[in-house]
């Protein structure tokens, strides 16, 4: 089978990459799996240590674009999965970039897969941001969608868009709203939420990190490993056990960053956790604050998704991966 | 002050024209009105027995493309009624019609608005058509949008870019969910709904109608005249009684079939209503029954929105307008 990857050049994508590479294949029906031939990453760069194995392919461009795309699915495409974006803070600030990427490249893709001769499976990375505004005090699988950001807006779009195309039998789409990934490894992107990775993988290198909101500010995180679990598992369901509403709240655990820096004093000592300094910042604590950190996923849970025990086992995670 | 009304030849368009004309302008605050100087209608067709007023500017073009768009934008423009589009049955039938005009043409309006100087007002009409699926009884003012259909899904899309826009600054729209509108003069169109008007028109003009679900099918319906009054009222509140949720729930009333034929034959005889004939049409049925024939809409209320009083009320009305 071939599977493709937007945004296989990021982060998570390498990390679904490895994942798809060291499965094999994915289960076609409930028992059955078909291998993987070929997998292709589409992305704007990527990093230079590239995964070396034959099955992979490389290719350099943008989601939005109708010829990387006519390249990418000249051959038939079995599966999608659609993880190029611009972070939260990103479409902020460039309100056309963020829908020229979030909205039309999107969109393009899903006009892409419906050339297809059969009708692939596409996972489409949602996200909390589609929550915001007054909000219940616990978000649960029927919470209205209301996004007060423009990255946010433009993931719901995608979301409705997904399960229009599916119902018309254009693709197989669902769409994983997932919870904010902590620890992201590496350096900080232009995501609002990325100084929840920062305050705990900053200080475990010996560095300062700077947290823009205050200690009993709360979130709803997953781990790295968690969320590549999450999109597997998405595509591998079969149609059936989805139904209609192919939109998903991700498993995710509710984490203050009192409580994360508590976890981080204990597993590597009160002087990493000291490493953090609070300093307000007005524009972030907006949009991160608007979003929900209470869940219930009671559908997920019903489907076999899974979430992480603990920020300490997220932590400790996030340490062996230092070490392996 | 320039008005600008896209699907300004169609009947609710025509219908707002001459309100706005014979209102003479709109509230710009509490108590103050401006000046109606400028009425523009853009379309791609109008009625042949057009309005006469010196402030009428007929614009044939379609409200998808940049050059009409330009043109009738090309001097400041104060408010917008964005009503274009292709109705429920079209827009499933015509998928990517329905996307250019729905989706494509409402973003290409508000694109526009964003390049005028002072960001105008925008009301942007949706539709019950949001909803749909495993649905509570009765719809309230937080119900999530869950469209059932290509149309649906457009809309609910339009809403979400108002509502962005809006927080944006880059244009002060408010979107109004009109419910099924009853009794629309004229020919049927291609709204899955359109036969709860043919089923009450056809008869009092004499002729067969033919209705292609069950008599205990309900609908959540709006009169022509109350419809226009909502639009009006949506853009004459100020922005801080809307706030950040710009979209409503209008008000309206529910009536199944059988209680619009009752009604029908208490007004006009018995003989009159059984000139409807009940012929099953699955493609409408599937349509129109995922719509919610229930809703609570307290927002509408407190914001001094009205509905009919009953479905008598509405055929009295229409019979009126036959002999105005």
């Amino acid at each position: 089978m071939k599977i493709v990857i937007t945004g296989g050049g990021g982060f998570i994508g390498q990390m679904l990459a490895r994942a798809l590479l060291a499965r094999g294949g994915l289960a076609a029906e409930p028992g059955a799996k078909r291998n993987l031939n070929q997998l292709v990453l589409l992305d704007q760069a990527f990093p230079s240590n590239r995964i070396k194995d034959e099955r992979i392919q490389y290719e350099a461009g943008d989601a939005g674009n109708t010829e990387p795309l006519a390249r990418v699915f000249a051959a038939n495409v079995d599966a999608v999965f659609h993880l190029a974006a611009v972070v939260s803070a990103g479409a902020e600030a460039d309100f056309d970039l963020g829908m020229r990427v979030n909205l039309d490249a999107a969109r393009r893709v899903f006009e892409t897969c419906r050339l297809q001769p059969v009708a692939p499976r596409l996972v489409f990375t949602s996200s909390v941001a589609a929550f915001g505004g007054d909000l219940p005090d616990v978000v649960n699988d029927t919470t209205a969608a209301t996004p007060q950001s423009s990255y946010g807006t433009q993931k719901v779009i995608g979301e409705l868009l997904v399960t229009d195309y599916t119902r018309k039998g254009y693709l197989d789409g669902r769409t994983v709203r997932l919870p904010t990934i902590v620890v992201r490894p590496g350096k900080p992107n232009r995501a609002a939420s990325g100084f929840m990775s920062s305050i705990l993988r900053e200080p475990l290198n010996g560095e300062p990190a700077v947290c823009p909101v205050p200690p009993e500010a709360k979130m709803w995180i997953l781990s790295p490993a968690r969320a590549v679990d999450a999109l597997i598992h998405a595509i591998e369901l079969p149609p059936q056990d989805w139904g209609a509403n192919r939109t998903l709240n991700a498993p995710g655990t509710t984490v203050s960053v009192a409580e994360a820096l508590a976890a981080l004093a204990r597993i590597a000592g009160r002087d990493t956790a000291a490493r953090v300094r609070f300093e307000r910042d007005v524009a972030i604590e907006r949009i991160v604050l608007s979003w929900p950190a209470r869940f219930v996923t009671e559908r997920a849970a019903r489907l076999g998704f899974r979430g992480d025990n603990s920020i300490e086992e997220i932590i400790r995670a996030h340490l062996r991966t230092l070490h392996a």
